[in-house]
């Protein structure tokens, strides 16, 4: 369960943007804000039946998105390849180009 | 025209996968593959107007996504980035580095 949290977590990190209304709202007061299904229908006053179907939804649609654009798994894929650049920087003599990468670096990996 | 035709190639390489089938496959036929309206409606066997709707709206999709997600945004910012390393990288003495670090750049460059 926690390793499913997660991937949700995660997950939604990249594609919330594409979520529709209640599937976002939901799933965010369930998986980030930590709600139970029953915090979660009271405070919207529909059914924890209801609230369970949306997040079920927008979970199955987060894992759908990462299997159309993977953008999870590049970017992790990016983070290996930036902290070996890293590395290599961080060993070079050459003080100025040593600062500019790592600055460089630095930003790629935020903007990720 | 040819800018608002570059838009959509681009867009298209990023978010392809998301669009459903009749969708992406005019939007393909019509900007990648450089077909007419007419003639991607005799070959479907659907009125020219139909093949002008689908394509409409798989562009107004494409912009959507971009707005929400900015891959294309986010690639462009990338990749100069990546342009500005490769050049410090160059100007390296240190040529086991250079070499090392011009290959990760070019791995990022091609994963993006």
């Amino acid at each position: 369960m926690l390793e499913k949290t997660n991937q949700v977590n995660l997950l939604f990190d990249f594609y919330a943007p594409l979520l529709k209304g209640k599937q976002r709202e939901y799933l965010e007061l369930y998986y980030l804000d930590d709600l139970s299904l029953g915090e979660i229908a009271e405070m919207h006053e529909v059914s924890r039946q209801a609230v369970y179907d949306h997040i079920k939804r927008a979970e199955k649609q987060l894992f759908e998105y990462e299997d159309k654009l993977r953008l999870s798994a590049r970017h992790e894929q990016r983070q290996a390849l930036l902290a070996r650049m890293q590395k290599i920087a961080e060993g070079l003599a050459d003080e100025k180009a040593r600062e500019d990468l790592t600055t460089l670096l630095h930003q790629l990996s935020e903007m990720d």
